[in-house]
Formats: C-alpha cells, structure tokens, sequence
C-alpha cells in the first residue's frame, strides 16, 4: 500500500513508523509530512531514510491510507483534500472525533462503525481509548449506569516537547538550577497540573469534555453519566486512570477480572499482594492497556473501581490508528 | 511549658519542630526522643542546640505535650508511659486513631472533640486531613451523602526515605544510570504507584481504608459511603486529592466556592483561566489547604467536584498536630 504519514517528526508520528514496522504493515510506499521547520530531515522507516516533505499540492496522489498526528488545524486543513485524492484518513487528532457523519473507532469495541466511513475515520483521544478499553468488557457484564474517572497523564501527551519538558527540568533540578516553565503553564518536573487542555466557563477541561464525548460516542451510550478530571503528572509515556463504575447489574470483583482478562488488548496485572499492579513505567513500549487494583466499591452496592494504565503513544494514539487502518484493509 | 516531640530526626519531627518556632509556641524546656541510631546527634530548636535522647525510664518526667511522630509501634509502647507520667500525647501515628476513647482532631473542624480526651489525642493520616478539610463545609451547606476520593501523595508520606528514594533516584536517572528502588515496592522517578502502606484481602490498602474510616471519624458521620483510591506520585512535599462529592442538597458551584472560602484554613484557589488552581509546588511551605477546580458534576444532579491541596507535613502532620496542643492550652 501507498501510505502518508502526516505530522511524521512528532511524538505520535515517530511511533507510528515503529509500529508500522513492527507489525509488518503492508507498506509499498511511505510519503512523510511534516511542518516547514522539519524539511528536509529525514526519517528512517525499514532502515532506509525518507525525506521529510511539505505537503504540497501533488502530496495525496495515489495514497491509499493517510495517518493524520500534525494536530487538528492540520487536519481539518489537509485532510479533506487527502479523502479528495483518494486515501482513506486515519486522523489521530480531535478535528473530526465528534462529527456524526465520523466513526471514532477503538477496533476492539467498534471495529463495525469504521465501515460507515466517508474517507475518514477518527482514532479517539489518548485517554478516552484507555479509559473506555475496560469500560466495554464491563458495560456488557453489567450495564453501566455512571462511571467517575480521574486521569494521571504522561507528559508525551502534550508531544515531544512536553517531553523535552519534564527532561530539561529535571535535569535543571539535578544541577541545582532554578525551573523554568516554557511548554506546561506551570512546573511539571516534582509537581501534578490539574490542567489539560483549556478551561470552559463551567471549569472542565476540553480534556475533561473529550473524556466524557469520545467515550459515549465509542460506546454507542449517549447518554452514559461521565464525571471527569484530568490532571498531568511527571511521568513520560503511560497514561493511568483511576476509575469508579456504577453498573445496572452487580459485577462482583472476581467476575469484572474475569471479563477484563478476556477482553482483546486488556491484560489483567491485579496481584497486589505480590506487588503486581499496573503502572506507567510497567506500560510503556507494551501494546495492551493493563487493568488491576480491581476493588468493590464498599459506598455503593453495583460499583466496581479499577486502575487502568496505556501507553499513550502506542494503544493511546499510534498503534489504535494502525489497527483502525488494518480493519479497513479487511 | 515542658514539650517533648518523640521521632525527632524524621521528616515531621522535623516540622514539628520549625512550626513551633514560627508560631511561638510557649516551650520553656524541649525533649528530643529518637531511636538508637540518632542518639547523640543535636537537633536545633530557636538557634540552640538539643541533644536527641532515647527514650529512658524517666523521659516523660514533667513533660505537659508530647508529640509522637516516631511510628506506631512506637506510640504504642511509649504513649502510655507519657501519659502515666502526666503528658498529654499528641499522636501522630495510626495506633489510636480509631480508638473510640481516644478523640480523632482536625481542630478547624471538630475542636470540640478534644475535651474528652483521657491523656491521647490522635492527629489523622495526612491524606485524610488534606481530604476532610473541604468536606466539612460542604456538608454543612449541602448534607454529604457519597465522597470518592483519588489523591496522588507525596513520598514525604512515606517519611525521610521517601523523599529521599525520590530525589536518589531521580539523580541517578540524570546521570544515565539505572534505577534501583529500595524503599518504595517500584521505581517511583517518573512513575506512579497505586499502592501505599499494605493491601487487605478485598483488594484495598491501609491507606484507603484508613482515608474512609478517618473522615468518617473527624465528621461525626459513621455510616458516610466513602470510595478511596490512594496513589503515590513522584512529587516531594504536598498531598493532592480529586474529590467528587455527592450531597443530599444542591450545592451550585458558587456556593461550594463561597463555603470553601470561608472556611479556617482553606484557601480557595479557582481561577483556571488564569492558570490559578492548586498545585503541589505552590502549596508546599503553606499552612492552609488550598481547593479549586471547583465543578458541578455533570453526571449527578447534586455532585459536585474539587481538587484540593495541602502540605503532607504541615496541615497534614506537624501543624494539626500543634493546632491540637493549642487546643489543650486553651
């Protein structure tokens, strides 16, 4: 297959030709995107180099699939003319995630909605798809009836250079040297920011807004209560996610390890006594999301509470768009 | 008065010590208690020095306050010996906590309380205080009927190794090396833990259960539903909390802002647009704690949501702990 990769020198972008290769993804030919200031660079992909291009009036001729991580000014710029020319748009930003003529597909839990697509499909945000990967084995054991999530968000959400970020401060630390924020609006290096996204006047996040939507919309229950807070904190790759689920059934605790054992891309890590347990630096450059800490919830009779950690640039962006691209290949 | 503060080399021994200077205490005599290994070393108290003792046959002869923050263990051999010599102990460890003889004291809270004491009074676990603060004012606006509480602590819970596991590692990551955790069960640099203190049959851990019965304790509210998920997180000094909270009476957002205001001892701290909310780093040093992201739950008609912070050592160790001889001065 002809492939586009847009956003390439980015985060997601870099996992994303990892990936690509590591699964053996049917690629002819690879065309790279990035922005002016990266022209020229070159990108490795199967051990050969790639000249990183600006996507110009030709750029989408021929494609068969265009993986879309610029951001979403880029995607709503360039995407129509990539459907245009004939590709199929996997786009990793939130441009087009709420729009009903849209799927937004977690291949594990709606691989049907993608066939639905209009030339593109949208992969959810980071930490709705790790958020809502345990929510579905739950939701058809036990019907949910509201879930409570509050995030704890590796810095490569934020891209590379929320990464450089955490790094540069914390070696800034190391020296003795005085921190100063430059991406983040605050320090993040020893510190929690209880800030992703902007703010809305009734006090979420367009996080917090994302959360609620993107997993109503994947889960096909629009009208699921959500109650969300997400918070950064200093932690480079994997999301976690701490979350409370009312269900219409009891779920008792042996039967939600049971439906999230069994559940595809979930692996279940909850044996506390032994130290094992999900956590971002146990997660990260791993496919699954890893769910533990699966407790009964001892102030409600049908709620269930669960820890749930992803890495973010893999099932939390490039990889979830690499299997969305493989469903549209079948 | 004659005071002496058993653990004095740790990390709230410590604070205790700085907080009794800068709130001018009335100490005429100060008794330094540690273990073995510190005795001979000097501690320093208004610019003297204080010899650090262990603790002999006659330690508590003449003491008035006795703050213990040496561990339970600990309080449990010695308190009763303190007592007997006719101090008032002030306990900050967990051996009494849930004593019903002995009063549980967040003094802006449930001063009142300390009036039956009968020679302890037990100060909360730090996590439950930070967490307890601004519920109080909320259930006296709106009735609390459920609290769910997610906190992402700082390793100076876990005392002077804690802090310094954090900063020991993190250095070693600064120089290329690799990471060997000794006091924490993981890596905590960069990483997130869903455990502290140990984990019980039903999947829960000390801390959590802890949280639950403690706030049921300081609030007078035995049979209040509370939901705990307790995590460390690679921060130094200051304990957060995301609070959602469901009441048996609207609370708007105004009026859970006006109550959080006006309560002694918070600080409300709500101007996301600005970049104002509470953060470990700005609450570190500070006595209060500090509440903002204050939200109405859109998931529930009477929830509502909040983020609060405060000082693991201060409001949530030393500082109570001194609030509550203050009381007993009184």
């Amino acid at each position: 297959m002809k492939i586009a990769v847009v956003g390439v020198t980015g985060a997601v972008g870099q996992t994303t030709l990892k990936i690509l290769e590591e699964r053996k993804f049917p690629v002819r030919e690879l065309r790279a995107f990035a922005s002016e200031r990266s022209v020229g660079k070159a990108v490795t992909f199967k051990g050969e180099s790639v000249r990183v291009e600006r996507i110009g009036p030709e750029a989408f001729k021929g494609i068969e699939v265009a993986f879309f991580s610029a951001g979403s000014a880029q995607s709503r710029q360039y995407a129509p003319e990539a459907v245009k020319a004939g590709a199929v748009v996997v786009d990793k930003s939130s441009a087009f995630r709420m729009d009903p003529t849209v799927p937004l597909v977690v291949p594990e839990i709606n691989a049907h909605a993608v066939r639905s697509h209009r030339g593109i499909v949208a992969c959810p945000n980071c930490t709705s798809i790790v958020t809502v990967m345990p929510l579905k084995p739950l939701h058809d054991a036990g019907r949910l009836r509201r879930v409570i999530a509050t995030s704890y968000q590796a810095v490569s959400g934020a891209g590379v250079n929320g990464v450089e970020e955490l790094r540069s401060q914390t070696l800034a630390w190391a020296r003795g040297e005085a921190i100063t924020p430059r991406y983040f609006p605050h320090q993040i290096a020893f510190n929690v920011i209880p800030h992703v996204d902007g703010f809305g006047d009734d006090g979420y996040t367009g996080e917090e807004l994302k959360l609620v939507n993107e997993v109503r919309k994947i889960l096909e229950l629009p009208d699921l209560p959500v109650c969300p807070t997400t918070v950064r904190v200093p932690v480079f790759t994997a999301h976690s996610v701490a979350v409370n689920a009312e269900t219409e059934v009891k779920v008792t605790r042996e039967r939600a390890r049971e439906v999230f054992a069994g559940f595809p891309g979930l692996t279940l890590w909850d044996e506390p006594a032994q130290g094992r347990y999900p956590m971002p630096v146990t997660a990260e450059g791993r496919d699954d999301c890893f769910v533990g800490r699966v407790r009964e919830d001892m102030s409600l009779p049908n709620g269930i509470n669960f820890w749930v950690v992803g890495d973010q640039l893999r099932k939390g962006a490039a990889l979830n768009g690499i299997q969305i691209a493989e469903l549209l290949i079948r």
